[in-house]
């Protein structure tokens, strides 16, 4: 008779700081129903993995979700797979941190489920051959990766029906191929198809391996899943024609599988992640080309033939994609190595480690069909423990003082302006006009600049090229090519930044408008808002005050003529004090006068742009329509403050003289799960003014963070 | 007035152990020559890679070009690069070995040439992201790669004119693309073209820069080069052009670019390595796959606007396509890691790991359109090399007496069985028939088995599909498509072993002829030759004998049947002698009795079949055609010898029954540089007999190593 073995591998994420009622939800809808069928059927083994994360939730939560995995996991009907404790892209991290939240969630498992797991599940499926040396050297045995990594190499689908061995620098690591087929048949199609698949790939010997897994939020959390799966019986009916066929079909856990039966032989696997993954990873334009490519190929009857040859880009990129998430990986990096040091020194750098390791849950450093990037909600908690972390690590190497040093930060070869005081980490850009591009407020752990720009997404072209739904021409749309919006309009906000949304940045403006400016589509006449800025500065002698000065020669555009013109903006910083003054000088280079619109632009992101508890006040006023996503022009504005009461605090920006203020918000357009959304990013103050030049003009900022008074909330 | 910084680098290569001809031929036709030209023309900077193999051999042999390259180091014409000593793939090799050879060139090159290289050329230009790291810990600033690479990530020619910083964990590192434009006109094309082609990449800003960097053997060496590079003046001709341009054509070493101009931007690297070299790494059938899709998309005109998405396999998996490379490389790791562990213990193992590093060098490793590992005599240096590593190892570890243990060693999953004196390693694999597959003579370092099987290479299709040159009935082919042979009759030769090529492999035979048998063209009626055996072995308390006992309960086939037959070997070793004595018990488990034709067979991989100093010795006595490439069959032979005067050894198999014996040698078809060639691998030996099996059925066989005597090479 012919047999088959089975292995059903389950992975239940959520990223760190989600919203309790979404972890709320997929408990209701998926983790829990999903143990509550399987108990019912205790032939059915299931290989289960939760991040690090959501078990703490649960524990905190549902505490009785762990007394139910303790009894499966103790009769073995589940065994638990470890990984990343916040489920971290392990190629990106260093090596110290690999092993240590591998390690993490392991001890985690065996204090609260005793059991001693051997195999791990890799975020997102990210490979680089070279993980393989830290992964064996936590005592992992095995990885669960796409056979289309197997495909890159080489193999076909009949040589995926079992495990591999591979190795780096001897240490050796077994990997099983997940089936795309079982994937695409679980839970989606009649439960008949899997098991004629099944069927279909049994063999005499019986030592063929299919491997299913995927994630858990298939089983009730995506769209229409709860119903299908729980309510129309699927699961139940999965599990009893398993049990059915249990003569013939064999469900086994991976360990079991690695002590039975021999590994098919040896690979090495391409840097890889699923197909769709790597395409998302290209620039916008590529990924139009790649799409454009594979239509192609399709239409030419070539793709299913030769798709292994076919491949998008590498993972990595998102960091240059994305220069927000190269923000966040550069900060965690420089941290990460910071604390390793300490550690090193022998310092016990722990808490201060755990939460790096949370900051580097993947979710925020990427962008594909899910939120990711785009969403606040998911890099406020990664910033606010990168900053935690850092007064941790301040705190154990007792630093004080202001500091100040210019080093390349962002890894652009080009030297950032690092100032950090006791109060604020204050980051500028001299090659991007000397630009503020992140403000951290330590005490509240907040970096007030974590803004994503407006760019072109290769799916944009969905919302401009908007189909008729029903008949293009084409026939039938599949359910990918459907176009959903969360609201109409959306089209109109696809406006894109030529520069990073950043403050304290330089503007001479023509004639444009406010609605012009906050679409970016105006004339800029100067060149410093992206121009390069020489630098210099000095410190206090105690260290308690330093002097920043940022000067550039540079040029505006006027009557079709280039006027030289010196831009100087000294900045003057307090230990203890989370002000930032900031002196400009306006110096005309050329004989006569000029007339110029000077302008100055502040970012400030604010997690939500319509909630009732964050608004402006104008002058100490509230305006007519204060929502941080409101649009508006006043005259003769000294000060300006955004004001967060959810979190206590507020940004406000004085000026010396009184200008005339723009304020918008930076709204960008991406995909999420449940279609196209508009996503509030930041709040732009824009102060302006005309001058007319003669040899020198003065302007005066100051930018003062601080914390609400309790009475304030009100 | 339009400029563009051009850089210029020149890469020396040859393999460690390399003909002292071949290396005397590139001296005078492309090293020493190229020098000769670059001296006239000192505006004409120039960045030059030489491996270290080839450094030692100048310096042994030619050391008048050390000076002629000191004094172009001097004036600052010429800079250096360093890179892994002997020119390893800096990805498959240890950490500390990728730091350790990256710093043994710099330090020679510090040390003979007075100048400290900030560059590397990285070998075969295969790069993983992973290795920023080290290289970035041995202080290099900078790394010359293909454009290729970086396409593949999603930039465009437009985007490559100049370099872009990547890291690892926070480790930076600039890599520079090397054009691919000029990679085909230098020095291929008329120097006009090169000039033409800077003209149209030149910018008003200056701040562009083209790199070219490519084999310094394209300048002599490569066919046909000498004449046209040298004679008929190509390379002068282009040194004057760049001087008579040198007022917008700009020539910088790569460290002038890094302090003169930033970088374009931030990037990280797919795994790859040039277009060729990807497809080389795919297994045959799919590497013709890759051929046919390419060949599709040309002629559907899609190729050009789509070639990035379009990908062959990953470099390492050439460790999978061929298990002769996995053998050197996981005994390369092995002795490395041992090396390592002795240096933890901070004993000195500079001598040994030399050795190891030496072994690390690239060209065995692998094959493409070069030789590669098909070729003895670049693989005889390497396995020497680990070899006298291992003598060394034991001398500092004062390893003595006899060693056997079960371990991984080739990462496949099972493990095989080590044996291990002062004299001899013995390394069986009992799941592929235990046989033995590496037979070190540890005194004079020799592996016996250093043998490539004859197998399937996707190039095959060629001589078997062998075009009419001038006219296919698709016009002229173009110079890759031409079929060049070194002798005929080479498609006769395309037989495919079906299993590995060793020692002590046990065959049941049919009516087989020795020239079936030859071409593997024959029915094997058992299944020993690839089952598995169990394995049991013990060692005398004294550990100066031991005995390992291979099992199995097979099967032969005969009239239709299965016969159960239990095949059982037992090895005898002893310390100080490098002798292997073995005794075969063949049982029938069924009742009655059986024909049998039984035969053992035995490899020797000597390295030339044709030479005079190398032959065979039947029973004390050389046949009529000796040579080690001759076919032959002789009866009632109790001993035969294969002697090689040149190293002074033989190995010589007795038999305690006269057997029938043939004899013949593996010839593999292989490409290289010159065209299709044979090349002789091993010497199979192999004693066969009728035998009417009864109950049980004995036979001992004895493989004894031995040094001649210094009479016995006249």
């Amino acid at each position: 008779m012919k047999k088959i073995n089975l292995v059903i591998g389950i992975h239940n994420h959520q990223p760190i700081g989600n919203f309790d009622h979404v972890l709320e939800d997929a408990y209701q809808k998926a983790y829990l129903p999903f143990l509550k069928v399987l108990e019912k059927h205790p032939k059915v083994k299931v290989s289960i993995h939760y991040t690090g994360f959501l078990l703490e939730w649960l524990r905190r939560n549902h505490e009785v979700i762990f007394n139910e995995v303790r009894d499966l996991v103790k009769i073995g009907q589940v065994h638990l797979m470890t990984g990343g404790f916040y489920e971290p892209i392990l190629a990106i991290i260093p090596d110290r941190d690999k092993v240590g939240q591998i390690r993490k969630l392991t001890e985690y498992i065996k204090k609260n489920f005793g059991f001693r797991p051997v195999g791990m599940w890799l975020a997102e499926r990210v490979w680089e051959q070279h993980i393989v040396k830290p992964i064996a050297e936590t005592g992992i045995q095995y990885v669960v990766i796409d056979d289309t990594h197997f495909k890159y190499v080489g193999l076909k689908d009949e040589d995926l029906l079992g495990y591999y061995v591979t190795e780096e620098q001897g240490k050796p690591l077994n990997v099983f191929p997940i089936s795309k087929m079982l994937r695409y048949t679980i839970p989606f199609q009649p439960v008949e198809r899997t098991i004629e698949y099944l069927r279909s790939i049994a063999s005499e010997d019986g030592k063929r391996v299919a491997v299913y897994a995927d994630d858990g939020e298939k089983f009730g959390v995506w769209p229409n899943t709860f119903k299908h799966v729980y309510a129309d019986g699927w699961l139940e009916k999965f599990f009893e024609a398993l049990e059915e066929n249990s003569d013939w079909i064999n469900i086994v856990h991976f360990s079991e599988a690695l002590e039975k039966i021999k590994p098919i032989g040896r690979v090495y696997l391409q840097n890889a992640s699923y197909a769709e993954m790597l395409q998302w990873a290209l620039p916008p334009e590529l990924f139009l080309k790649y799409e454009e490519f594979e239509k192609k190929l399709k239409h030419d009857g070539l793709f299913d033939r030769y798709e292994e040859f076919v491949r998008g880009g590498y993972w990595r990129n998102f960091l240059v994609k994305y220069p927000e998430s190269n923000n966040i990986h550069k900060k965690m990096s420089r941290l990460s190595e910071r604390a390793h040091r300490l550690e090193r020194r022998g310092i016990k750098v722990d808490r201060a480690l755990d939460k790096i390791w949370a900051a580097q849950c993947n979710d925020p450093y990427w962008h594909g069909v899910f939120g990711g990037l785009y969403l606040p909600n998911l890099r406020y908690p990664v910033y606010k423990s990168l900053i935690e972390a850092e007064n941790e690590l301040d705190k154990l190497e007792k630093k004080s003082g202001l500091w100040i040093a210019a080093e390349d930060f962002d890894l652009d070869g080009s030297k950032e302006v690092l100032v950090e005081s006791s109060t604020v980490n204050a980051y500028f850009k001299p090659n991007e006009g000397a630009s503020l591009f992140e403000l951290d407020y330590k005490s509240v752990a907040f970096n007030f600049l974590d803004i994503v720009n407006r760019r072109l997404e290769g799916y944009h072209k969905k919302l401009t090229e908007r189909p008729i739904n029903g008949d293009n021409g084409e026939g039938i749309h599949s359910i990918h090519d459907m176009v959903v919006y969360k609201e109409d309009g959306l089209e109109r906000l696809l406006y894109y930044d030529w520069y990073r949304r950043a403050s304290f940045v330089d503007h001479f403006l023509g004639n444009a408008s406010l609605e012009d400016f906050a679409n970016a589509q105006y004339e800029e006449l100067g060149d410093f808002v992206s121009g390069t800025y020489e630098f210099e500065f000095q410190m206090s002698r105690k260290r308690d005050t330093s002097l920043l000065s940022f000067t550039r020669n540079g040029f505006v555009k006027k009557d079709g003529r280039d006027f030289p013109i010196k831009l100087s903006k000294q900045f003057f910083f307090t230990d203890r004090k989370p002000h930032i003054k900031c002196e400009y000088t306006i110096t005309n280079l050329s004989e006569g006068e000029i007339d110029l619109n000077f302008g100055v632009e502040f970012n400030f992101g604010l997690l939500a742009g319509d909630a009732h508890d964050r608004y402006y006040l104008i002058d100490g006023k509230k305006p007519s329509d204060s929502r941080l996503r409101s649009k508006g022009e006043s005259y003769g504005v000294s000060s300006v403050s955004v004001v967060d009461e959810w979190q206590g605090i507020y940004a406000e920006v004085d000026v010396d003289k009184p200008q005339s203020l723009w304020r918008f918000p930076i709204e960008t357009v991406s995909l999420s799960e449940s279609g196209f959304e508009r996503v509030y990013q930041s709040s732009v103050i824009f102060f302006h003014s005309r001058i007319t030049l003669r040899q020198e003009h003065r302007i005066n900022f100051s930018l003062v963070l601080g914390r609400l008074r309790p009475y304030a909330t009100k």
